[in-house]
């Protein structure tokens, strides 16, 4: 493929906060440069920005100039980093953060740009969870009508989702909810921006958007929930896009903004997560894909359909066309180490720390590998952002047990840590007892680079760990999905495998160590099966909401 | 009273890291001088002085030379501190932490002075904990045989008692135990030393002896726990003096130490936290007086008898001659803040406590006085040292639930205050089940002074708090029971009148804050009962100890 040797694909992800794209060379998937841009607005959770209306507890939005910002700065930047001439750039692909969704008008216009002091008009992050209330609703008239698309979701679909926000919208703001011509993911949006076509790509509709065999929720359902409900889909798009598809070609606009040749092919929108297979080249049956950093998504596909409980989703065509894509994860990994860094290491470990020129991760890390399993004496539940699989619930939260006078920070640590692991052996035991096996455990994000934790992970698994072999798994599985859609490969499995790339058998497992972490693993599943009814944890939560509401503010960030 | 006007008493407080000497005048209870001495020895938890030999998990032994150096320094410094003539002194008092217990020959030698390399040979402190399965066995045979005293301890004796950890000794070192010709309260031993005359108190021997209905556990009992430990009543105690007594003179050899007048009053031995109730002037029946501290012991006098679950104890003249005195406890309170800033406080709250010139503990306690009841979602257990009432189960440990990543230092820090009025809580409520009023709640240790807690403390126990008057509660009391051995008073309650002093109504309970507690106190209930049953807590503790057996030296600190 000579062509291909010449040839350049641009990948860009879109994460929580930032954007990064890098510059990929076809025939290899040699990273050949790279750029980031910060999101100016960071993630907005306490208050909007400009006049200050503040949120209600478990907000989270973005701003889409955010968004933009990284085509114009992070694109340009990283094909100047590449030192190529951008005549040589054949496509450009993308991936987000997913449900990131968006009220906008039918031209595309958000409706954050004519209202921005209305916090319903914002972008919602895939971690705003104050839509709970909503995707309970849901959930409990889905089962009691047997809605035949719920066991597609694990029996539950997240508040996080497209069809709670949107429900959240209508109730809480329902003029912003009636502008709202588009209910759009960012991932298709920026697509829209991109090519100045509206699509609307299968794996978000699938797995954000209820969209089952052919079809959304009825409307007679979504009268059910709200009379003025009913017209929801309409919002949403129809025509689906396979991944790896072409959504278009580069706008003059576009082309100006990211300095890239106009009219190059541009992918169909895609998400983070599911891009990463094509990057560790794993899209073949089996392979699960735990993309692991703030939280943890994993994605496997298969060539059977199960219901597998408390799955984030199962989607045809949702990571490769062909195959049924699974999607399974944990609200907060690294979101945990950071808070409990952050919030619980005293001056003496950070201190030390400094003194010696390492993180203070790798400190407690450090001394957290000194001791033989079980010698702490904890078990922690990992919920500190509630709980994605396998219970699929956003108002639990944290629990340690066994702390005595002499628990030390390293303990602590070691043990959110294995609650972490403990959480993917739930969800890897659970895929299994339904029925879809999982081959191979494939881990890429920024925690792969952790060797202590890599460890804990293949010892409380009992598995050999696989690792991606590039830091940048999203962004280089976009870039593949580039390739693809510019027609330089034949499909995403023979693109992953030509660009993609991963190490196996990284890290053993320790049979002496996976039987201790068996005992502490079934202390796991006890705290889990106890508190996993949801019965203290959302009392708690409830207390907790009434009280900060009576201080500050009302709980759901709208002013009447 | 004249005479009084013009007449000392001595009270020294031999407490768990240090002892301290108060000088008090007969006549009202003022105190004159006070100084302090710390042990040299401090608490030995995990290594033996001198040759270094590496105790086990949950060890704790004191020197009996640190209590004599008190005698030496803290007493004559108290007196100079004082500005009196030591010819003004008619009596001296003690108290001490209880059940602290150790071996010694017959002439009162304690055996570490002649084997120091034997851990076994030692002053076990109150808060050793590793006869836990000592005492498991105590109480699985005294329930199977229904032996009569153990409802006096609300169906459970302890493992920090004096039969647990002498079985204890005997199995682990039969021949310390077979040298040891007593087996001795430190309260006991000090006034030996002073006095020459070897006493035992009402009241260890009640609380912590089993003495009860005029006698001990039965040789036959005994037996069938161990057939060797048949004879241990034979090292204890017989013929028991009353609290506030005379023990004896002061001897030539004790004057020298102390620089008081050869042959002053002695008074009979007494615990801590028994004789702050007469400090407190809190000695009538229905007077709780919580001494609250690293850990709480709560002591109250009641004219009827009842068998309240989970007390540590109800002994007949047991705090007061003529009443039932009753006795009940938390494990850790201040030593669980303590632990909590020592190893979970940030540096940027530490920083910010100094700059501003205040305690780390004041700092965190302000930020949390700020917030609502119940605003930061969390509700903890408060068994990081144990469960003394009304579980009575060592093998506890701590529990917290509800972290999210917004929690915070100053959240866990008020959940951990909370915890502890909540097992206060349980307390109260349990002894008001079993038909024992509680009629005013008395507070003294170092807590008073923490404003915030004090409110908390109200707020959930619903109830008004009295304040104990003096700093030196337990010094105080002592002085108080000198005043009645030397003669001075007819009586410990006549003395406490005069020399004792509490503020009623020191804090007051709010209303709204009360009922938004009770909710939260729901929630504490309902984590008591499920880990109060143990199975996961003593399983954690069970790996724990497995774990670092295995890592470092077997669990009970003895080479064979």
């Amino acid at each position: 493929m000579n062509a291909n040797a010449d040839s350049y694909v641009i990948g860009v992800d879109f994460g929580t906060l930032s954007g990064r794209a890098v510059v990929v060379r076809v025939s290899d998937g040699a990273e050949a440069g790279t750029a980031v841009h910060e999101f100016a607005h960071r993630v907005i959770e306490d208050r909007l920005p400009g006049d200050g209306v503040r949120l209600g507890p478990d907000w989270a939005l973005q701003s889409p100039r955010d968004w933009l910002d990284v085509l114009r700065t992070a694109v340009p930047e990283a094909v100047a980093a590449a030192g190529i001439d951008p005549s040589r750039v054949i496509g450009l692909g993308t991936d987000f953060t997913a449900c990131t969704v968006l009220p906008a008008r039918a031209d595309g216009t958000p409706l954050c740009f004519e209202t921005p002091e209305r916090p319903h008009a914002w972008p919602k992050l895939w971690k705003h969870h104050a839509a709970q209330a909503h995707a309970d609703r849901i959930n409990a008239l889905a089962a009691e009508r047997g809605e035949p698309w719920l066991p597609r979701y694990g029996g539950k679909i997240s508040s996080e989702w497209e069809f709670a926000k949107g429900l959240q919208v209508l109730e809480e703001d329902p003029e912003v909810y009636a502008r709202a011509e588009r209910w759009i993911e960012a991932a298709d949006w920026i697509i829209w921006q991109l090519t100045g076509v509206e699509t609307r790509n299968v794996c978000t509709a699938g797995y954000k958007g209820i969209f089952q065999d052919g079809s959304y929720p009825s409307a007679d359902f979504l009268a059910a929930l709200n009379p003025d409900f009913a017209g929801f889909i309409d919002k949403l798009g129809h025509d689906l896009s396979s991944l790896g598809g072409l959504a278009g070609r580069l706008t003059p606009e576009a082309a100006g903004w990211t300095k890239l040749p106009e009219g190059i092919a541009v992918a169909v929108g895609n998400v983070d997560a599911h891009v990463t297979s094509a990057a560790a080249d794993a899209v073949r049956p089996g392979q699960m894909v735990a993309i692991m950093g703030t939280s943890t998504c994993h994605v496997m596909s298969s060539d059977r359909l199960a219901e597998v409980p408390g799955m984030c989703g199962v989607v045809r065509d949702g990571i490769v066309p062909g195959l049924w894509g699974y999607e399974a994860g944990q609200s907060g990994v690294g979101d945990i180490f950071a808070w409990f860094v952050d919030n619980s290491v005293p001056a003496s470990y950070t201190g030390r720390a400094r003194q010696r020129g390492q993180s203070v991760h790798d400190l407690l890390a450090e001394l957290a590998a000194a001791q033989p399993v079980g010698a702490h004496g904890l078990v922690a539940l990992d919920w500190h952002n509630g709980n994605r699989s396998v219970l699929v619930d956003h108002d639990l939260s944290g629990v340690i047990v066994g702390q005595t006078l002499g628990t030390r920070p390293e303990d602590v640590y070691r043990a959110l840590i294995e609650a972490t692991a403990f959480g993917t052996r739930v969800i890897v035991e659970t895929f299994e007892a339904a029925g879809v096996p999982v081959e191979e455990f494939v881990v890429a994000g920024g925690l792969v680079k952790n060797p202590f934790l890599m460890q804990v992970y293949a010892d409380v698994l009992r598995r050999p760990l696989s690792l991606i072999g590039s830091e940048q798994g999203p962004a280089l599985g976009s870039a593949i999905h580039a390739a693809v859609a510019a027609g330089a490969y034949d499909d995403i499995q023979r693109a992953a495998a030509a660009m993609g790339r991963r190490r196996e058998n990284a890290y053993l497992p320790d049979g002496r160590a996976a039987d201790a972490y068996d005992r502490l693993y079934a202390e796991y599943r006890a705290l889990h099966d106890h508190f996993g009814d949801g019965r203290m944890l959302h009392a708690l939560r409830a207390i907790r909401n009434e009280a900060r509401g009576s201080a500050t503010e009302p709980p759901n960030g709208v002013r009447p």
